[in-house]
């Protein structure tokens, strides 16, 4: 296990009359006799007079660094004295957000960590209008030649690679850096945002059969990218599956170390699309589906990503029907995130205010006095049904409230009821039960804040003890932070791409079958989740 | 045997729903089938776009073209037909003149030839008044810093680099190509030089103990260094052994095909210095010594390199006292060439019109009446002695003349002396005789020309049979054609370098003996030129 970038010591013979090896060879010789793994040894053409002078200047000794690439070893920059920090840079390139991790390679510890919204944003919001722009002049002006290169494509590069310089401004900044001293990174986002990372052709993504320019990139320097990071900087860039199974997800798989254990394991990241991931040391299944939106903002009108104002927890006592619920960072609440409104839909379930099918109850058939109070203060009748006000009741002022539509929980039953369908029909494809996993890995700001016991109760993750469920929060960013500091798991991700099956569920019936089964309450068939309490079926 | 860039034909599976591999994954995938090498297979960044959309529109079959590294392939473009041409350029890079071959990677033919001074001689005629133009704002500011790049060395760069790619123009331009069609480029040159093409500094070549930047080059893509072929074409630079034993004398080695033969044979390669290399394909010892100025033009007012108008050979017949003579394209005489001045100097002592001495003889004491007559014609005394008109005698005009002065024949001897004394003492340094020869090659504009008898006869070349004598031409500029079209080649230049032994003459006492013994024609031991005819000793 070696970092992408290494600094090794060396110390090299003096030159004198009867040795007339010259300085690079010097120091090449001294490192391959160090490095002795028998791979070949360069010096980049930009760095060598620099990298000759300081040689020269140290006496002949000192810490050379070196890019630790597949194939090769390539010497990039040389200290008198063991450099303390060598920053190297892990990020996670969404198609809305990009987060990012600054780590030093000579003890593997965090300096610093960062997030920005993808400027891409402006010229579309998913990844299909993106190929859009990016494809336009290709489109309209039938445009063939091999060298053409679409301004929408230049464009929308351009944006992303301002975006990571700012961001890499930002954790230099935060670490007290220069950002032109970050020596590698790692870059992990779904195969749109890889192919628009690198300015290439994404025209046939979308397009039957749905095949990228490339799955797996070469090792491409920053410089070539103008990213502002050092200009000899590895940029590696996580191999993809297809089109719709990105770098994201395998550095996913990567992080929760599923494909290193011979244990069944399974991997659920919810983003934009719910992909799960189930399998071992041997074998790998996946698939994805929409399940996604309800829980990231994408449908809710009050949804949002997680972040500051966003409610990541609700509470309501189902004995006195007190609520409590927190926002991120405190701060005065502007929406809700996805673990928020599963808390909320579950407690509303729990405390019986919406039904088995996920619709309101109507306040005035309550029987329950203290419920019926509840529900009298927080369910309000708008033009389009109930809703529940869940912050802002006291103001006059409504586009100050957080409020629950009927809307938000049929979307939000839909996408509990895709994913419960995309697990169960995942692991009846191999055969196995949910009470055979020992583990089930959540991904995701969704995994880093559900409550797993509130998800139980909603139907949307199998009823199972919960010591079985493990967050491990952004797990495309971790999977990056991995490759950055070991090689093996570069090779891991080969492994990955290569041993991995995909299960396309939009022409599976039995996944349409099972998602019409789901959307209840907590399901169908309650026996499936015995810890679940079970009310009246259907209210009138 | 693979050249430095090779086209492989290739055809891969076409896509669809179940093959989700992405074109350029699809495309190497398919190369590294057909290759299997084991060599790790990239494209660059560069050229993503383009080969893959060639790729896709030929149907996924065709030609790939590859630069064929050391420990790697790199696909640098695709054809949907194999290419008849794929033009490479091997070049000599001189002090004085670039010299260079245009040839077909596909059938090894050459498509084209040509030459251009080397315009760095307007900032100085030798290497070290380039290197101190190179090191200017070095030496007067002190400058450490080691990203500091002095402009004087940028001049040089900038110059040389526009010298070679108006050179490439005018080999594409004869072969009726693009220069931007060239796909790789060999260079062949003296260390300096070397440092200068890839403007790193050269400020301790000529500073004890005499330590290169750097022996072995990278192999560097060609539009890092604003050359006008193709960018990503490799530039392949001949390594040097040490800052005197330049890339030229290793690519004269490779060339001459000593290093690969058990058979113990010498190669004498005489530009500015005279570089000699001993040994075969177990070892080899190389010594230099500057016995070249004589006959390069640098030492007899009318000395001239090798080029039209010069004179380059000569005859005077001993019985009847005619000379002819001819010039290269016969042109209108401008001066003498080294092969004209050995013919010439071997010619008046074989008419004993000089004497063992090399000194002119008076015609006055000349008893032969046909001898004195052709004497009285020719030789001329001016102020600072006699000397020998070879064309203009008729004219009144002295400018048209092309003389040899007693002060040209003077360093002419020395040379001829320090090119037979560097000879024995190399011998005789590893116990062999001359006559333990198979082969005595020699190299460059001298070797070509020369008349080794003539050679022989002044006692500058070994007294053996004729047939012992072979030509190559510029044997640096066929080193570099080698390497470019046969890649075992570069890896014998690699053995060439590790296994070569150098001889220093200069603190060689053995060498200043055999200097002096040389100053005679043919040698003041006759018996070692049994075939020379020997008169007087001195004349009075």
């Amino acid at each position: 296990m070696q970092s992408i970038v290494c600094s090794v010591q060396v110390k090299a013979a003096v030159p004198g009359l009867h040795d007339n090896t010259g300085d690079l060879d010097r120091l090449q010789q001294a490192l391959i006799n160090t490095l002795a793994d028998g791979r070949p040894l360069t010096v980049p053409y930009s760095c060598m007079t620099s990298i000759a002078r300081k040689f020269r200047a140290a006496g002949f000794v000192g810490s050379a660094l070196l890019n630790n690439l597949d194939d090769a070893w390539v010497v990039v920059d040389f200290f008198a004295d063991r450099p303390a920090v060598i920053p190297g840079m892990a990020l996670d390139l969404g198609t809305t957000h990009l987060e990012a991790t600054l780590l030093n390679f000579q003890n593997g510890e965090t300096l610093a960590e960062g997030n920005l919204e993808n400027a891409q944003i402006a010229f579309g919001a998913d990844i299909l209008s993106r190929i859009h722009h990016a494809t336009t002049a290709r489109r309209q002006e039938k445009q063939l030649d091999p060298e053409f290169h679409d301004p929408g494509l230049e464009e929308l590069q351009h944006v992303i690679i301002s975006t990571i310089n700012e961001l890499a401004e930002m954790l230099a900044s935060r670490a007290g850096i220069e950002a032109s001293s970050i020596r590698a990174l790692s870059v992990s986002g779904n195969t749109t945002m890889a192919h628009l990372f690198l300015g290439l052709d994404p025209y046939h993504i979308c397009r039957e059969p749905y095949i990228p320019l490339f799955n797996r990139a070469p090792i491409i320097d920053a410089g070539q990218l103008k990213l502002t990071i050092n200009p000899v900087s590895p940029v590696w860039i996580m191999p993809s599956v297809g089109s719709y199974f990105g770098g994201d997800l395998v550095s996913g798989i990567l992080a929760s170390g599923m494909a290193q254990s011979d244990k069944t394991t399974m991997l659920i990241d919810v983003g934009t699309n719910a992909e799960v991931v189930l399998g071992n040391n041997e074998w790998l299944i996946a698939c994805a589906g929409a399940a996604g939106p309800a829980l990231e903002g994408g449908v809710a009108r009050m949804g949002m990503r997680a972040g500051p104002g966003a409610i990541e927890f609700v509470s309501i006592n189902p004995d006195n029907y007190e609520m409590e619920y927190r926002t991120i960072g405190d701060a005065h609440p502007k929406g809700i995130c996805g673990s928020g409104l599963i808390d909320l839909v579950a407690s509303l379930y729990l405390t019986r205010m919406i039904d088995i099918r996920g619709k309101f109850r109507d306040p005035d058939s309550e029987q329950d006095p203290a419920r019926a109070a509840f529900m009298k203060e927080h369910l309000s009748k708008r033009d389009d049904g109930f809703c529940f006000v869940v912050t802002g009741i006291q103001n006059s002022d409504s586009q100050d409230e957080v409020v629950l539509e009927q809307i938000d929980l049929d979307a939000m039953i839909r996408s509990k009821a895709a994913m419960y369908a995309i697990l169960t029909t995942l692991i009846n494809q191999v055969g196995l039960e949910f009470s055979d996993l020992e583990e089930i890995t959540v991904a995701g700001a969704f995994g880093r804040h559900i409550n797993s016991q509130h998800a139980m109760t909603l139907g949307m993750l199998p009823d199972l003890p919960l010591s079985t469920y493990r967050a491990i929060g952004n797990s495309s960013l971790r999977g990056a932070e991995k490759v950055l500091l070991d090689d093996t798991a570069r090779r891991d991700c080969e492994r990955i791409v290569s041993s991995i099956t995909y299960l396309e569920l939009n022409v599976n019936q039995e996944f349409m079958i099972r998602f019409s089964g789901a959307r209840f309450i907590p399901h169908t068939d309650p026996s499936l989740f015995p810890s679940v309490p079970l009310f009246d079926m259907v209210a009138s």
